[in-house]
């Protein structure tokens, strides 16, 4: 069993990036908190909408006081000093690998199939961020240039998939799939690693 | 109790703030309708999809009806006559009054804490505005320029919730907050208040 | 009663369309899947969602699947000829009026009136492609430049719904509901007809 704070952590961490990205855009104080809450728990409630279950926020009001809490703490930390972005990123793909385990567990739980496992913990893991871009009115980050980060989440994901069904203990399986996420994109950011990009040919555009 | 005739009311408003938007980017007829139904019923569906309650536009299509009159009427409008800029923009403050106030009533009704009825009002109040937005492919206002809107809306229903919780009764309640929200929100447009913007210094952009 | 592959290649043909649009975008591999599911799928979550019923592909996955499918064949095709644009609009075509009507048919079974069933059966047939344009960042294709899109969706429902208020059997309406959706949408793209565009007069703009 997770730790709760653990999950706080990782909706903390989200919280942050929020903040940050909404700084780059020079929104006021409530965009700052609402960029945050949407990156933080935007995957979280699309999967719980899409499984047909309560929002993990409605029913667990916590999860929203500590992401404000992150992203109020963000506003006077970088007027006074550089925001530590190796310890953020680092801290990302914990908060990644974390959230994208977690959400294929909820579906795994509801008794939903593999793929649909994999598709909600991805989302878990990468709508926040994408639905932070798509305010932020920038073509997402996680879908352009080879980046991998919703990648790291499906094979982590799949891999969890995988030894369940091979009979591994769940907990094994989870640290195993947490583990493969974490240094997927850890490794994208320390080796600058990415995945190759389709670009449709100048002279063959529809 | 609310007159339902001042919810209709409320939806056409936010009808019309979709058709001129949808006016400025030069989309056809089609496009400003559902601009105008985006925006004028978004908040509170996004409201009942997170309350996981029946969608109220799916209940009750008469607000479509509204919307749709209320789009469709603006366009010849302002073919023969100027916007009458200042008094909308009254009105889409007192649309914005009922609708977050209501919107948290609902989640009140359902038994939720302080802070998600909160949310849920604002949301109810802001959403359709911040898709239309979204759709027309800005910045949604809401969020930048330390615009007073959202914030008018959270903190009308924080003072309805915390009357609430003093034991005023909840008409008197709601009507505080009703004014509290109109008040803020017409007071920003006439001496053009704003929150303070937050930037990351240059020097600090991750 | 459609058949079950006629729905599987309506979801197909929508995937092919995103995982194009992803291409002039220069996304990578998984923005390509990403925005063919979005595209494939959107509109169908969307109906699900608004109906409170459960969303179609987290019942069966093997729509993702066959969207999975479509898209990865979608990458190297291009690399090695051209798309048979023409093809690929009169198959979008297609599957619009597939979309839509399904759509509309499900939102009739639930009994909601006839005004719902013209909005869920558009939302399922147009609401992907809109999905994919915002998140290639681009003002919607369908809401702009008169585009008869989801003007096509909305003629052949309100045809299917007027039919069976007058008593017409159900294979029949839907049959030529679809009939509708598909001359219109080909005529459109055959004879580039388009919508009024509705525009603020510049000096009258708010």
């Amino acid at each position: 069993m997770i730790a709760p704070w653990i999950e706080l952590a990782g909706v903390a961490v989200f919280a942050v990036s929020g903040a940050l990205a909404a700084g780059r855009k020079s929104l006021d104080l409530l965009g700052v908190v609402v960029i945050a809450w949407v990156t933080a728990t935007g995957g979280g409630t699309l999967r719980d909408l899409l499984l047909d279950r309560p929002v993990f926020w409605v029913e667990r009001p916590q999860f929203l006081v500590v992401a404000l809490i992150a992203a109020l703490l963000t506003v006077p930390y970088v007027r006074i000093a550089r925001p530590p972005e190796k310890l953020l990123e680092l801290a990302d793909a914990l908060g990644l690998a974390l959230a994208s385990i977690l959400g294929a567990q909820v579906s795994i739980a509801l008794g939903k199939p593999g793929l649909i496992a994999v598709v909600m913990g991805t989302i878990t893991g990468a709508f926040g961020g994408l639905l932070r871009d798509v305010l932020c009115n920038e073509i997402p980050m996680i879908l352009q240039k080879g980046n991998i980060y919703a990648t790291a989440a499906i094979s982590g994901c799949t891999l969890m998939v995988l030894l369940l069904h091979a009979g591994i203990a769940a907990p094994v399986a989870a640290a195993a799939g947490m583990a493969l996420v974490a240094v997927m994109r850890i490794a994208a950011i320390v080796f600058g690693l990415t995945l190759p990009v389709f670009t449709l040919p100048e002279d063959r555009r529809p």
